[in-house]
């Protein structure tokens, strides 16, 4: 019941499977190595999780879906992990209250990596045994994206809780080395105008295109769709463009707001990490001057649609990104630079589409015509989400690259602002 | 600012135009015969309204667009009326608080109706001395069927309203003559099973066809999509079906359910106005036996979805909705039958689309492409919930039938169940 | 067990007994003359309850309490009542939820009204039969004291849901015949100085003083206090004064205020039903002049409280109170001036302690050493909120004159401010 | 005007001032000797605090009270702690919101103690340059007798705390060396049965009686009382005792609680840490088998008020606990045994009325006749919270015995359970 035939087949060599297993284990860690132990308890808000949670419950997936599923005679670490550290998977069990994370000072920081090293180790056998089955690749391909997922959570939850701070503590000392200042202290050249690629009205596919790479449930089945003649900006909004839309009363006029926003939008005033002047945003190096040319981020899906209804144009549809973006290569910003912060666009060659802000699109998260949730409790990791958020596409400066492909969904809840999180225009043609 | 002329242009004779102005705000009035002072003056939640709300609202929207607009040198009936009587236009200024709608004993239920007399004489006037300009009959026009669209929450809010009294009282007392008992009382036939008819993939095109009938902005404009082949029911689920459902632990196993909609099937167990026993529901006559064959009703999308899922089929998108329906004849159980609740299917001939309940459908109340709300303060009609809602078509039987189109998008938030709304299934092929 | 044998023995005579019963029962009623029938339906806050509800509640009172133990074979009125007009006697059953008071369009108000008659009429025939014996006597004197404490709360409930309406409208139309501008028309003389009268310290008493009359079980036992030496204002805090307080930033200082008060103050900024421009007060005859002479009235504790601070003073304990005003004669402006709203006080007597608004005690409502509550159900009636209560003393312009007395204990959250309360100030000496 | 001229003169010895004030700081941190970092961080609810901002806390107020009040040219050791951890004093400034304390990551544990260290050493200095002034030595021991408060308040919110976590952790290791197993293995010997000690009518003192010990002002003035003739119990209600007013439905009986405690009763079943099976609870060591004979603790007023109706006694009034209490010595069960729960009273001698748990006293907590706040800041330490709270005296085995004292004290809401407070009964004669 727990093994997840759904998931596309992978033909991973062992050894580089163990390698990508490790690399990604590694990784999540390294994200970790500027923190003091207190920084791994609290939880900001009920949407975040502590740095601490994120450790352990990626711990436990491999352990739950991979470990006690294919490791014949396998012993959990700990018998009450499974309620503390289940996220959401009803099928396997009741969770401890998701607002009460924070609250959880034991297990220790020391003791979850513990429990990471021997779920490392018994999975590292389990790869060396003998060549892993082809569902049991699949099942540890889905650990590893799991594990992205939530490298990226960790940062912008950490991020959330740090700005919770009147101190406003930095996630990490710049390291020197880095060289110049990395925000606007030169004099900016003029920004490169924005401007938009048309696409004719046709019939197209979205979709994974089965070239055999991972993917989740949600990017299947590929499938047609129709859509009108359109034109998709080359580059993302930049702090500039959303400043002046602030001066313009962007947040103060109800008709460029959706109903359901209107009310945020008059406690908001501006995006979730700008300062009160507008000249500064809290990051992960800590409070810094804000960069006109950089693309404006942490904005919940009822910005962008003011923004774009401001601007006279409007938000992609995730069709028209995907059709858009399916055959560029996956460059960009992303947690693989360390920056963990957009990126000004260059002043003369185009953007890629991928990295920096995941990019809100006009389209409701809902299944693909066709769409089949995985079997099994994994069934329950994307399909029961399908209402009441909105498709974001294109990864961020936080998502690591390799996690990352044209086809991928992310979404949220239109009034979510933690996230890195922008805006890319569409128009009619 | 205040004009429409995004309405579409209606050719109504002006003579016509008046006869149907006079008979809409007759048919609000008629509903409310059989009703004490004491029913017009309660809100029973947030999201209903009283029905001296929904009769001076109507009103004032006549008061506002038409006769502001169009007929030079107009007096406001009572300065106070924008204040209390706007429901959402913020381009028209600051309302009400929406929850003290209940608490407004002033004007009172005789000052609202001579409200509505001062309103029917002055625009009765206003049509009467020449003939009515293509923009004032199209203003008319919609105020008729934003009052229709009010006939029908005045209903459902009452029937809310009035559920909330543990006396449950009934909305009238049965007219004797109707004769044989509705409900139930005698053996009933074997229900007709439900049968699925097939449609192939292929482009195909939903939105108004303009014919030239009144339609909503959000039906515009007209636009093609690409469907995958499905089959869609014959009929809507019945109330046995729904029966069924709950006997098999429906509102118990959570892998049934979206993840938002989870919380509140634990606390909801059945449809909104069913018994305990599940054996009768509150309806406009009181607590009356459950009659198996006739569709069940007051379901939130989450129910709909959840019902579909467990039943092995899916809800229909609304553009397959649309495309299935286009052709068929505005048939059904409306308001105009008076009856104000759902009909069991014939068991021999075919259901219409039309009528008896609202059907959820899989889609998100969102813009079609090119989509352009109207100019102006109607603007804000439709077009500023474009969020978090979902689509239901084919009106019910508390809708006009006059009201009811095959390109009608309803829209209502998921967790909504005191409309009648029910599901019609789909399938993948 | 619903007797009531720890209620004070009475000597009314049948007949006396019987017009009081019939004259309280004719005064509620009275009350309810300028009303239109909204009016009587809603309610504007959980603590309140709807005219219609007072009217019901008051009657089941006599039905349940007197009828049902008192008159064998009683039938009552209708099966539901119990349940819906049952205010908080978990003794005799559950109760419909308080705050879905004002959704009960039925019984409508004519129903209401007939309840009220079929119980009048069963009650004077039980009077009537046979001298009653003092247990009924006793019981009925108890509902008669109940009725007119609905009396009051009936009027300041109406006023709080007159109050939410942005009309403004008034309870009544003052009569014409009063003449001359009700409100501080003319030029004021100067305000009579405020005056304190000493007390010495020694031991006292307080609590019913056992001459006959009818009390609450809440003023029993009579027992001693030790008491320091005070000194009690000889009126009560005027508009005037407490405008000062205002302009003295009495609602900006923290210092001033009881910390569970100061969050509340910070919102409050001005007495419940003043205007934003401190010249006008809401009154049961709509927006009137502030009299700068009148007493300040519908403030919270915490107002009263921060008052007498800032004006180096205090609020006296009710023993204080009660020693103060044991002897002086129940005369001032109650609800038998038809006035329903404090009246200046004169310019060259003393004021009496009684009338125009009921005076915050800085005791906490508690029971008094020995204090035993009525046996059976009605031993609910005041015991048992004994706890977050602070005790008022005096009445107000809408006590009826009948029903106070030196022993009187009112009790409010202090929080509460849409009771007529007011300050009396206390000093050490 | 931070001066706190009010507080009573102390003649201390400068040497022994400074070695009570670090024995106190000492004691603190010698109660979190058993904590992981982790542990510092969280607040489980708004009214508890991480013990982290304890430990900063009780620091700022010797650096706020004291050394910028007394040394002259003192820097502040950071400057944003004036703001992160002043807890209520509005005249000292704004402070960080209180239910944010638990997301406080930095300062870390380590940089608080070196605040600490800092703030120690500068007192320090200031203690040995000549003899402490009165106002000095004054500061100094309500500093003190502040860090004793919050002492006990770390201990119970980390039991909080880590009772909020599904596996119960315990806040130490027992040692081996405490020898026999502190919770009831042995059987039993019958407990002692209560009896009463009366006490005659007449006037009596209550409050500091002046010798010259540290007091905080609320104990203030003494004053004499009134008192009815009573009986007090000899030792404190047992866990044997209440679990048999719970096995008689006490938590269903509506009759038994005050009406702001009944919704509340309904939830709660038993005390706060008892288990279901209503056979062990949770202590700072872990769960542990309930002793039948210890003290009954961790309850709220509402539920110490009703288990002693059902038992036909009261509680005591805090005149009548403290006339009972005055001349006995301060022995019994403190944090000074590092027992850290409350212990069976003895079989054979009467039990002090001093600790094991707190006793919830019939009054409210008001200001003595005569009371006046400290001047300036400090006036807000004890006199903004005389509302709506109850006194609590004598103590728990969570509050240092050089911190006890007859005319003690204590207040909490009636609602809140977590502190270690209990009942003894009372009873009229």
């Amino acid at each position: 019941m727990r093994s997840a035939q759904g998931i596309r087949p992978l033909h991973s060599e062992p050894s580089s499977l163990l390698q990508e297993f490790l690399a990604v284990r590694a990784q999540t860690e390294a994200l970790c190595e500027p923190l003091e132990i207190e920084d791994y308890v609290p939880q900001s808000m009920p949407d975040a999780s502590p740095t601490k949670w994120h450790l352990a419950h990626t711990t436990w997936f491999f352990e739950r879906f991979v470990l006690q599923a294919e490791q014949s005679g396998y012993r959990c670490f700990h018998s009450g992990y499974d309620y503390l550290f289940n996220s959401y998977y009803q099928s396997v069990g009741p969770q401890a209250s998701r607002p009460g994370r924070g609250l959880l000072t034991r297990p220790s920081v020391a003791e979850v990596f513990r429990y990471r090293r021997h779920v490392d180790e018994q999975l590292a056998e389990l790869l060396q045994q003998s060549p892993p089955t082809p569902a049991l690749a699949r099942l540890v391909q889905l650990g590893i994206h799991h594990e992205q997922q939530h490298q990226e959570l960790l940062l912008t939850d950490l991020k959330h809780l740090l700005f919770t701070n009147p101190l406003r503590p930095a996630y990490r000392t710049r390291p020197a080395t880095i060289g110049s200042p990395p925000f606007a202290a030169a004099p900016k050249p003029p920004q490169r105008p924005l401007t938009f690629t048309p696409f004719v009205s046709g019939v197209y596919e979205i979709g994974i295109d089965g070239t055999g790479g991972f993917c989740f449930d949600n990017e299947t089945p590929r499938h047609r769709l129709y859509g009108s003649a359109f034109a998709l900006a080359d580059r993302l909004v930049s702090n500039a463009e959303y400043h002046e839309f602030i001066l313009d009363a962007g947040y103060g006029r109800a008709t460029l707001w959706l109903s359901d926003g209107w009310p945020l939008a008059q406690q908001w005033q501006r995006p979730l990490y700008w300062s009160e002047g507008l000249d500064a945003e809290f990051t992960l190096d800590g409070m810094q001057e804000l960069d006109p040319h950089a693309p404006v981020c942490h904005l919940s899906y009822y910005e962008a649609d003011a923004f774009a209804r401001w601007a006279g144009a409007r938000l992609p549809t995730e069709g028209e990104w995907e059709r858009a973006s399916c055959s560029a290569p996956i460059l960009g910003n992303f947690l693989d630079s360390s920056r963990l912060h957009p990126r000004a666009a260059s002043a003369s060659s185009p953007a890629s589409p991928f990295g920096d802000v995941w990019q809100w699109t006009a389209s409701a998260y809902l299944p693909y015509p066709g769409f089949r949730a995985w079997s099994g409790a994994l069934g329950e990791y994307n399909g029961k989400f399908m209402a009441n958020q909105f498709v974001l596409r294109g990864g961020s400066c936080a998502t690591p690259r390799s996690h990352i492909r044209a086809s991928y969904r992310n979404f949220f809840y239109p009034q979510a602002r933690w996230q890195f999180s922008g805006v890319r225009l569409a128009k009619e043609l």
